[in-house]
């Protein structure tokens, strides 16, 4: 199983503890170099250190697409259980009603709109704070504060008490599995088979806490929930686990927030992450917990209200904006947009040849409806719209509070004709999904720039500079580029290609995972589609058998305004024998009619970006 | 071989003689039905008679890549040539310096300058016409005049006269090779492999007559090149076959203009033909003569003082122009253009699965510098500029003059959001490299949209209609459109794709050809590569091996303010080894990053279209 040694106790755990060993993903982590792998002075080589294996339980129910009519049909084997448990478990199923696709964000905000403490940053001005609507807070924060002081009422414990460590040694069927709740500690072993969202998502949970998966998906905040959880309680947390660990001030990253312990950990220092393929297309727009994480240089603590942007130009035009002025000044204006990291299933391309960078699976890519000031009309406030390319190209270059070691800052530029284009939407973002930035993704401002790899949407903003050239930033100049396959790292020439803005037709299989064995009968296929530039996806074509013959994928729903900015979510339904093995292949079209080459090799590059070939995944077919 | 039957004699040649059934397309031709192949009442379905086999012979240098230094290297045997034959040849190529790639067109234009005799088109009142500036002809023509004069001027014959039919018997080395200038005929066989452009450039024209491939390459008009050439006349041409060929008026597509010879014929009514794969990209610029021509329908006969164009929209707004009108109230805006046909490279995906359309090879796509008002403009003027499509999408529709038997004209409509946007520079073009435009090509207006598939560059244009729909014509909403390919003709829904506009990227090896045998040494691979959208091709990978490694190819200059609206030639010099066999192959990389699909099955569609799969060419080394 690769699993590596148990993670840290305690809260310490949510933000450095958590490795990506699952079994589907043990061969990607060969090649784990951070991005930021030839820059002189960079802080953060990875550390590889405190990798204790998967994550932890979740209860996590399919939404869009139940798969209570398989079990009706295919019956699994049943563990033993207590018949009033599944009495509960009957009337907790039975009372809700299968949201679609497009109402769990919905229910997610909703969720989240319940609170209003401050966190998530450290030094806010509460009054200031206040004013601005600032403080909103991770939602699994809010419950887990809400579940403690509940816990604390029960009555005194005849159970056992158990370390995190020990709990995180029942990950398994076999080993039982156990996940906490407040302070408790529960074996579910037997209810996995009967979890309404299917035994893998209550799996991503095993070991861990319920919260953090509970805090997304709304249904399991009903009562009768809770109460069917109590049946299967065997102990008590140890105190000691309780506690806060104190922050490491010689560690240039002990500043980072807390994390959701769902996400796959590439890289701890600088954070990378992704979600598991089977939350990612749980949801149009992803949780923010949840989003895909890619840091390149430990995340800036911003006090919002000293924070000032920069804005300057040719001929010493220019402005210096408070957050409350970005917010005030300008409209409002609210995109639905998907960002993808050019590395993006970079981990197939290590499978043809090893490349430099993190081995991203499928999962560094993610949706949200992102909100804050036009770029567009930030410029012309400041006088700079009138570089419209008529004397050569130009450029506006961002600057990132994130710095390294020698106090160089990240850095990107986008052409300025994107920039000053209506249409393309450029933001300045203060808002995702409806909450304040999250510290990983940017607080309090971040560049968003639809349709483009995200390495240009700099997090954390700190300047914008209108420029006649590009920024002379390494991850601009000397990264996120596409060469061809015979060009390696002796022949490279980095001045030869163009920094990658617009990023190719793309997707990927979510469900089933590489590997499974799905039941005879009918199987459900699952992933994303997206490109880059506004091309909208117009189709997805699914193979079962390798790619000799095609079915079209059913497209999930978009926003009715939708502007291509957005990834599509699609499912196939086909019938399956038993025995049968299947090459499961996907390739999507978009509006442009581009599509996805067929295999890796003839698109392998020395970085290992822009890897959108075909996605397949083997499975086999039991029964 | 595959030839037809030899072809009529006499300038009816020119108009609709002439056949496409050269070696290397006799596989491509087994499905030639015309595109309308399905509309009630379409005229024109495909005529296949007259079709006398490959071209006419021709003197094309290329002008780029020399092989003389190929030539020195690797000796040829040398046919009987007389000395002084030599000698003159020797001098000829010496005299003259190669140009460079972008300067062919330019030396084209400036030929083509030298003539203003109104010709092209019927019934131009010629005092308006000089007015305009209207009147410029075929290069070809006006140079055929020319040397008729002069012929006429030679001592009376002591030669034999041959019929044209004759002369078209005479297309290979083993028949000897036979050309005719003015009313001479020449046996250039011992000339053949002495041609500096090279053998295969001369044998275009074999059988034929020269003037049309003289007029495309200013070299040829030299007086020393045509003292050359009467070392080698054996004939005079026989006194009937300088009589034009009446007019057949129960034809509808007896209006047609005269087309150059060396063109490709795919299917003759309505014409649609292709340059050859060699003259395709030996010019930056495709000589209008050479340009790729697919009409629908007959070729409308446009009486330009007559001429209107009807610009309507919403609320009764609109304009009529006469063609004087759109000259000079709009400024003219000028355009680096490549069209490209939905079906270019069809006859690739023929060979997978049968599919409806013509049998295009790689040369249904063209380059020329469009001039003409921005349909931006006018419809600004006609007070049509504000439905910017906040509610919903809107459409410009265009229809052509062109109709079939019951009178429905050719239509199709594109985003108006594209049509009102000064970058994507939408032209009502009248000017084709500096000339009028064409009959072929849609005089006296056509549109052009740029980075679009070719489909909605309607020709002829007669009308202009901002709508709240796409184009309610067969073009659009039956046709040119894609499918999975598990769509066939059964289960085909043609409402559920869109419309094709943007196209995707697209490369193709003109040089060598399929099946060649090429010396060993150094070969030199040629092709071009283009994308829609103005996505600019950013590189070409060539492979000689099958797609198991790659080179980069070497791209050439493209105008300094490219839009990416025109394509890339490229090149790629290797070493191969003696007795080898190459499997060639490119693929391009655009922009946006997106690259071609490895392979022509998965893509493989009903209609044939978007065939945009990995060019191959399996060729062996010879010595």
């Amino acid at each position: 199983m690769g699993r590596g040694q148990p993670g840290p106790t305690g809260d310490k755990r949510d933000r450095t503890g958590l490795g990506t060993t699952g079994t589907d993903r043990a061969g990607d982590n060969q090649d784990r170099v951070g991005d930021n792998w030839d820059r002189a002075g960079a802080v953060g080589k990875e550390n590889r250190s405190g990798e204790p294996g998967r994550g932890v339980a979740a209860a996590v129910p399919d939404c869009r697409f139940p798969r209570q009519r398989h079990r009706d049909r295919v019956p699994v084997p049943v563990p033993v259980l207590s018949r009033p448990a599944a009495m509960l478990l009957l009337r907790a199923v039975a009372g809700r009603r299968l949201p679609p696709l497009m109402q769990l964000p919905r229910r997610y905000s909703r969720l989240a709109a319940g609170s209003a403490a401050p966190g998530g940053h450290r030094g806010a001005a509460p009054v200031l704070a206040a004013l601005l609507g600032l403080g909103a807070v991770l939602a699994y924060g809010e419950r887990r504060r809400r579940t403690a002081q509940a816990a604390q009422a029960t009555p005194a414990p005849q159970y056992p008490r158990y370390t995190r460590a020990e709990v995180a040694q029942h990950r398994t069927p076999n080993d039982r599995v156990w996940v906490t709740y407040g302070t408790e500690v529960f074996d579910v072993t037997d209810f996995v088979e009967l979890h309404p969202g299917g035994p893998d998502k209550i799996l991503l949970a095993a070991g861990g806490a319920l919260e953090p998966f509970w805090a997304l998906y709304a249904v399991h905040s009903q009562p009768h929930v809770l109460e069917l959880l109590r049946d299967y309680k065997v102990g008590e947390l140890s105190p000691e686990d309780a506690a806060k660990p104190t922050g490491d001030t010689e560690d240039p990253f002990a500043g980072d927030p807390p994390r959701h312990p769902a996400l796959r950990v590439n890289s701890l220092k600088p954070f990378n992450a992704e979600p598991p393929p089977e939350l990612l297309t749980q949801s149009f727009l992803t949780p923010n917990e949840l989003f895909f994480t890619r840091n390149h240089l430990p995340v800036p603590s911003v006090e919002p209200g000293s924070y000032r942007l920069r804005v300057e130009g040719p001929g010493g035009r220019g402005l210096s904006l408070s957050l409350a002025e970005l917010r005030q000044r300008f409209p409002k204006h609210e995109v639905t947009a998907t960002l993808q990291c050019a590395g993006n299933r970079r981990s197939e391309m290590s499978r043809v040849r090893p490349v430099k960078g993190l081995a991203w699976d499928i999962g560094a890519i993610s949706t949200a409806r992102w909100g804050g000031a036009r770029l567009r009309d930030v410029l012309l406030a400041a006088g700079l719209g009138d570089k419209t390319g008529e004397d050569g190209e130009w450029h506006v270059c961002f600057e990132g509070l994130d710095v390294d070691a020698s106090g160089t800052p990240y850095g990107a530029s986008i052409p300025l004709k994107r920039a000053l284009s209506a249409d393309a939407e450029v933001l300045l973002a203060y808002e995702m999904n409806g909450q304040e930035l999250p510290r990983d993704h940017g607080f309090p401002v971040r560049v968003l720039v639809p349709g483009v790899v995200g390495a240009r949407s700099v997090k954390w903003l700190r300047s914008v500079v209108v420029s006649p050239s590009e920024s002379p930033s390494h991850w601009q100049q000397n990264d996120y580029k596409g060469f061809c396959p015979s060009v390696d790292w002796d022949s490279v020439d980095f001045s030869s290609a163009p920094a990658i803005q617009e990023l190719p037709v793309q997707s990927a299989i979510t469900e089933p995972r590489p590997g499974a064995a799905v039941p005879a009968g009918e199987i459900t296929v699952k992933g994303y589609a997206w490109s880059g530039g506004g091309r909208e996806v117009v189709r997805v074509d699914v193979s079962l058998d390798g790619g000799r013959s095609w079915r079209v994928a059913e497209l999930g729903p978009r926003p009715a305004r939708g502007r291509g900015w957005a990834w599509a979510l699609w499912e196939l339904r086909a019938p399956v024998a038993a025995g049968t093995r299947l090459d499961i292949v996907c390739k999507a079209v978009d509006s442009s009619y581009n599509v996805q080459p067929d295999s890796v090799a003839p698109i392998w590059n020395l970085r290992g970006v822009l890897s959108n070939a075909w996605h397949r995944v083997p499975v086999t077919v039991t029964r």
